[in-house]
């Protein structure tokens, strides 16, 4: 199965639990690839949860950047490879100081490269563009670069998984599970 | 009818207004099972519209923590038991000093006390996780739990419903109505 | 074709160009309504990102608060009217210091027009009352408003259309393309 799938939808909506479901029905040899970087308590804790939810057969790779380059390897050696998350890339790309140019150009390469990878793979992402407007300039930023990429990942995959309750709806393609 | 259905959706999306229509085709017998607390002027303002939006035919029970109980009571005499709203009573048990164990074993003490409810049921939530993360640890912490709790709600429902700009979209099961 | 759709969704989730693409699809004689004001630097690039994304047949009109007249004369002399968008003519209403009835009436008064326009309409909106409630009492009135305001061009429209991650959702009627 190379089934490439784009899961979204608010926190703590079961966006990871059905990536981790579909990993788990792709095959036994499964990269975890992990954008976050533990660089507080709470990430600490967030990381920690996440660790313990996933079972046996993953391999963890964690990359806060390049993550074109890191699933393109990953997925030569992988039945499938869940990447998680896109918000957390990004975030990771604005206090690299990249500019939003980079950023989309960083995007489209990942978009390449899940194309080209001869395994599954799952992207995970947040929808954070749903509240009030924030008055922060850089808050604003952040979810103007977070709809756009999460556009180009739902424009390259077969399926794009809403994530509502816990409750998995397809916009785009059908269910794989 | 003993269907459980689960309503969620944004700030004035129709989520309300859609579960009162349910109860009103679910039977004569109607319990009202609010969750707000009128501790302010607004929140006065806002549960005197719901209840105005109301028709005949509606007992009101206000019960701001102990709603699996209640909502155990209250299925014992009526048709159908409103429940109006989760993220309201999340709100009222961090107010409470709960912790976060304790208010996920009440949502599992609720979900259980829906299943068993011999009568019909909706439940409304609230999307609160789908803007930017917020600064306040408190409303991070509340956003967590809203989530957790929508998806247990969610699981044990026959139905759950996302609400739009006042259209309800089934995201499990069918539209009642 | 006379068919009138709404658009609604996330920051960047694709509202506009989907709009877009079923007006270039609709006819040649393509009204843009714009609700925008140049007020600062930040919503002039938006402004001017949008407009460079139009291609030719457009004739763009700018009207902050008297959308409903504005869209009734724009609709006698085109194939398809597109007005964009309802939040940011919610936001011109505040600064202009329109109370709330004022405000739902105008959307009363627009929702007529768009029924009785003879060419197609689409109408372009904003979610923004899925995040946290905001401290702010001024942008929790906002969010009531533009939830009461997007389920009367709701109710009124043909089709509703909800923007994931760029990809398109019918949550009533059915996709025009």
């Amino acid at each position: 199965m190379t089934r490439k799938i784009f899961v979204t939808g608010g926190c703590r909506s079961g966006k990871s639990a059905y990536a981790q479901r579909f990993a788990e029905a792709a095959g036994p040899r499964r990269a975890y690839l992990a954008t976050s970087q533990a660089l507080d308590d709470e990430m600490r804790e967030r990381i920690r949860i996440h660790q313990d939810s996933r079972g046996e057969g993953w391999r963890t790779v964690e990359e806060p950047l390049a993550v074109a380059e890191t699933l393109a390897a990953a997925a030569t050696e992988a039945d499938v490879v869940l990447l998680d998350c896109i918000t957390l890339w990004i975030t990771n790309c604005l206090m690299a100081d990249m500019d939003d140019a980079k950023i989309l150009a960083r995007a489209d390469e990942l978009a390449d490269a899940i194309a080209a990878a001869p395994c599954a793979v799952a992207v995970v992402s947040n929808e954070v563009g749903s509240g009030i407007v924030p008055d922060n300039a850089l808050a604003r930023r952040f979810r103007d670069l977070a709809g756009a990429v999460n556009q180009r990942m739902a424009t390259q995959a077969d399926t794009v998984i809403l994530c509502v309750s816990g409750i998995p709806l397809a916009v785009k393609g059908s269910l794989p599970l």
